[in-house]
């Protein structure tokens, strides 16, 4: 039983950030929250170009056109789940500029995952390729959370069940947030835990009514 | 801790079957499965509406279809957890007559406590219109998860949160489905259990992605 680590920076990570020397748009949140330094232009730029109102804090549909610029399309279970890893607690329904930095280069780090898993080049990810996937990232789910995972995407058509990148994410964001609550309740990492009615139903609740 | 019961037959159950002595439009499935003796002609015909091949079997969106004949429109995220609660174990995706049966008279008396809890008669069920519903279908369900639950439906407008019928089926099966997971494992009726992280994930994934 291992679910030992979470992500560890790939080789093939987003662009290096470049000195903003001579921004030509010219952008300040005066007292507000703001981007870490060194983030890049592009990320910053995807942001602005959604919190229209200035107020330095984006909604999920607002996350959801921003990733669209630099991303394909996700949906909003999707947008939400990374919302939920990628929390402000201050402002759990709103996405701030740390965490959209913090979940852009996640995301990048999930593409570059996802392109090195499918050894088939189809484009998409089956069932293999999603546990050697998670696997490197240090997740070892046992089959029959795999098959029962990977079930919620078939179609029914008799084909061979295969995610496109916005599943993928979705699966991932799963796996990763259940985990990490589940090792919280399991300190001595025995791989079993033991729950209260309440805490079950507490750790759980976040990810469902994804809408 | 109590979440001792599952649903007692209301007193404003759905009307009583009536015996069809002459239908006007006769149907049979043969040697496929049937519906239940005595079901309401009106269940059966809004089964029949849908199942276009007549294979007596309906698929997520053909039994939202046919409880829009009967209900108000249902999201399909609300009809998968239905199907999910009245799952035939050998036709996991589909939905069955004698399911289909089970689903309608259910989804009739969470009609008749959606009415009788909604104390202010606003056409929606508020957090303590909610907590006195599953209270009294033997859900004890500690504040912290009703706030958790209640929270996912916010749309922070700042109004106080109010559910639809289609959002208080839903939580009526997510509370109960979670509820008889968890009932499954605390075999003692002690309120905790304890779980490997196979079993939890295997308990909780059922309920996730449904789209
Ligand atoms: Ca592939
Ligand atoms: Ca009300």
């Amino acid at each position: 039983m291992s679910y030992s680590g979470y992500y560890n920076p790939s080789p093939s990570a987003p662009p290096l950030p470049e000195p903003q020397s001579q921004p030509n748009h010219t952008y300040s949140y005066q007292s507000m929250p703001s981007f870490p330094p060194g983030t890049h232009p592009e990320v910053i730029r995807s942001f602005q170009m959604v919190d229209l109102d200035r107020s330095g804090f984006i909604d999920a549909k607002e996350l959801q056109q921003a990733l669209n610029t630099g991303y394909q399309k996700f949906s909003l279970r999707t947008i939400r789940l990374l919302m939920l890893q990628f929390m402000n607690p201050n402002h759990p329904f709103r996405t701030g500029p740390k965490e959209f930095a913090e979940l852009w280069s996640c995301l990048g780090q999930w593409h570059a995952i996802f392109e090195r898993f499918d050894s088939d080049r189809s484009g998409k990810i089956d069932a293999t390729e999603l546990r050697d996937a998670l696997y490197s990232l240090g997740f070892a789910i046992p089959p029959s959370v795999l098959q029962l995972l990977i079930s919620k995407y078939d179609d029914q058509s008799g084909r061979r069940v295969e995610l496109s990148f916005d599943s993928f994410v979705e699966c991932g964001m799963i796996v990763m947030g259940l985990t990490e609550k589940f090792k919280e309740k399991d300190t001595g990492y025995t791989g079993s835990a033991t729950l209260s009615y309440e805490t079950f139903m507490t750790m759980v609740i976040p990810f469902l009514v994804v809408e």
